[in-house]
């Protein structure tokens, strides 16, 4: 099993920090962790809204003794309502508060014009948690050729990977087209399939849109040609839809996969389909809180019973994610006490994002020797690096992969520390890295100047 | 899979609380729910001391807006300080934020007067968390003869049944010995290794002590005991020690197994050990938080650097679940703002359980066709009931085990929600229930009054 935006290269970052605070001599003063979305470990500040409600639910005594603003306070005593006893330190029934559900199916509903139940929805502890046990649901429990196969994105985010080794699942690899703004081209997805049926027996597709690592966002029409191609396959959709705040590109929209096949009409309405968001993405970042939850429409009345009685044996998600994920999903109306500044900040928070998303792309296809496209929607760039074969043959050397050698030495002489493709997966014979938009814009700057250095004098030392 | 404590009993005493708010006609006008050690639900307030730490670490403007006890500041600052960003939002390291782990390196350090390391502590979300990532590193991958076989006490807490058949892992199960205080002999240890051995590789030994749904308290001889036929058959020892706190029999004392192992010199203190806490028992009850750690010792180098790189993949635990294990490890000391009232609320807490669970033993122990051991920790007695043959009978014809029968009857009687002993398994041919001690005192008295009147009623109705 591998975790690459966890892997060695972050836990040599670490190092660097610890050798720097003790006063290493290093040519840089600083090392900026750009391995992981983890916003506000990079500088974005907190939603004072969701923030205020979770202070005041941790210590309902505040209700009286300190000054917030009469929406804070109605949605803390309405959060509390929903607790039993009338505390956070309560267990929540598995799939989550009520209240709670109630609300995000309210948000989907009016986010796509079809309505959500609440008996669908279940909160978790982050969306991966909640990747994980639809996983676990879709596992026949048998080897060889009767192993469920699912097909996973190539890049894809590690936690697919990773989940599919662990429950010894068989992963159906389909390419992005990287040439093609990292489209998902139906005829490959074909191609996947065909070559593992021998091997497996076929269970799901997941798709991330927005794509992680790849930043790209999904057409209406190319969801429709998924959601049709997984009707013919008699695939659940996986749709990880964790990104769904964060669209920067020029005529991209974000389409969800529920919305899209709702509108398909009775032969695609009542596919099996589960689609996760997070507390940790978007505008709030509130990653430590480990809220998520997923919709799952269409199971048969026998699995989704299974579903819930596999979810009991892990208790409760967090209660504080889960009223993080209520605030992200309910959030101040126009005329609430609170509208106002939440509305500045969200805005404010997303308007860098894609600022920022806009400087990296240019940046990198400004440099010779990479290649980027558009970071569209999520929060990651993932330019491709040609590598002269001079540092292939010494990457072989030294036992790393190109791409693994090149992000090394990129953290040792600049202190920024990326992710190498490979974690990811990339097509056989490219080399790429996944780098987060997130650290705040004068230290990504600084650091993107630092970056082009490092890359041409890399270029130049492997080239004769 | 089956997770008793939140089986269709407790799906039923939820329905029926929903038939009594519509206005329905019952025999009782409330339920009361002992299936789950779920403190703040049923009454219990949460300790003040933890909650405006909380409240603070998620709002820090209020260090300046509103009035806290200088101790609460000092704890906010300081754990913000082991926070990425200085947010609660950011991602912890997968083992948890440092400065939390040094907290409870030293708690655990001054409990047993034998050192604790923080690189051997690793923060989950629950115990439960903790439990599965350990049981998951035993397992070899493998069927028939070389599954991996665990000890677990019978009866025992649903998650190790649960957990096992999750894993595909062979149990092996062991009685406690229920005329001699639910003590655990090692002559049963031996019979159950023996018998598995043909079928499995015995990888670990897992300990509830104090006992769940048991409450015994191990004494110290018997945990040697057990200590040296772990050592002996090369096991892993599993100590669920969460209820550590909560210790009432008369001469009773919680010993680790840590510190036991620790003193038991060279042959003993390099075994392979993991410890698990949780925030959601003791006197502090915050189970909605999430929170617990494991102490592992002694692992092959090799061995924790696979266990390292498997919790990474989880990302981490919630940070409010590691906040409030840092609050109850390191608690306020005389002298601090907040120690006086955190020593009253604390005290006040134990000393109502110790109270109840007094209560409990000697009215089961009144009562006809009722035999319950001393709750000597925890927060369960696990009464035996000898049923008539014709309430035996009733059961077969409704397909129901007798023990399920008799509770259903129970909850749809007096509205009090208890959990069938078959849940947490028990000796063949005798029936049990569990029933918590936390429901407020004037309910548990007038619930327990309830109680006998049934019990009375349901002997009569089958004895003829």
């Amino acid at each position: 099993m591998e975790y690459a935006v966890r892997g060695p290269i972050v836990a040599r970052a670490t190092e660097l920090e610890k050798e720097l605070a003790n006063g290493a001599n290093k040519p840089f003063t600083s090392v900026m962790k750009a391995n992981i979305g983890d916003c506000h470990a990079t500088g974005q500040t907190p939603i004072t809204f969701i923030r205020q409600v979770l202070s005041v639910c941790a210590y309902p005594e505040m209700l009286e003794t300190c000054n917030f603003p009469q929406d804070v306070k109605d949605r803390a005593k309405r959060l509390l309502g929903g607790c039993k006893g009338g505390s956070i330190g309560s267990y929540s029934a598995s799939p989550g508060i009520d209240v709670i559900r109630e609300d995000i199916a309210k948000y989907i509903s009016e986010r796509d014009g079809t309505p959500s139940k609440p008996e669908d929805i279940m909160l978790c502890t982050g969306a991966s948690d909640g990747i994980k046990t639809i996983l676990a649901m879709l596992m026949t429990g048998k080897l060889g050729k009767e192993r469920a196969g699912i097909l996973i994105p190539v890049p894809q985010y590690p936690l697919y990977s990773a989940t599919l080794t662990e429950f010894n699942a068989y992963p159906i690899p389909y390419y992005l087209d990287e040439e093609n703004h990292w489209g998902l081209d139906v005829k490959e997805l074909k191609r996947a399939l065909n070559e593992a049926k021998p091997n497996c027996v076929p269970r799901a597709i997941c798709v991330i849109n927005p794509g992680n690592p790849t930043g790209q966002v999904l057409t209406r029409q190319n969801i429709e040609d998924v959601i049709k191609f997984a009707k013919q396959e008699k695939l659940m959709v996986l749709a990880d839809e964790v990104y769904q705040h964060n669209i920067w590109g020029e005529g991209c929209k974000f389409f969800s996969f529920k919305k899209v096949l709702s509108e398909m009409g009775p032969d695609y309405n009542t596919m099996e389909l589960a689609s996760f968001m997070s507390a940790s993405k978007g505008f709030m970042g509130e990653c430590g809180s480990r809220g998520g939850y997923a919709e799952i429409v269409n199971l048969l009345p026998d699995v989704k019973a299974c579903l819930m009685k596999s979810i009991s044996a892990k208790l409760c998600p967090p209660i504080v994610g889960q009223i993080v994920m209520d605030c992200i999903t309910n959030p101040p109306k126009p005329g609430d006490p609170s509208y106002e500044l939440f509305k500045k900040e969200k805005d404010n928070v997303l308007a860098l994002l894609k600022k920022k998303a806009g400087m990296v792309t240019s940046l990198f296809n400004s440099i010779e020797g990479i290649k980027c496209n558009e970071v569209q929607g999520a929060m990651y760039a993932f330019p491709q690096i040609f590598l002269p074969q001079g540092a292939v043959e010494e990457a072989n050397k030294r036992n790393q992969t190109p791409d693994a050698f090149y992000c090394f030495q990129l953290l040792e002489t600049t202190g920024i520390c990326v992710v190498p493709g490979s974690g990811f997966r990339q097509k056989e014979g490219t080399y790429h890295f996944r780098i987060t938009i997130l650290p705040k814009i004068e230290e990504m700057t600084d650091a993107l100047e630092r970056f082009k250095e490092f890359h041409l004098a890399f270029l130049a030392r492997f080239k004769n």
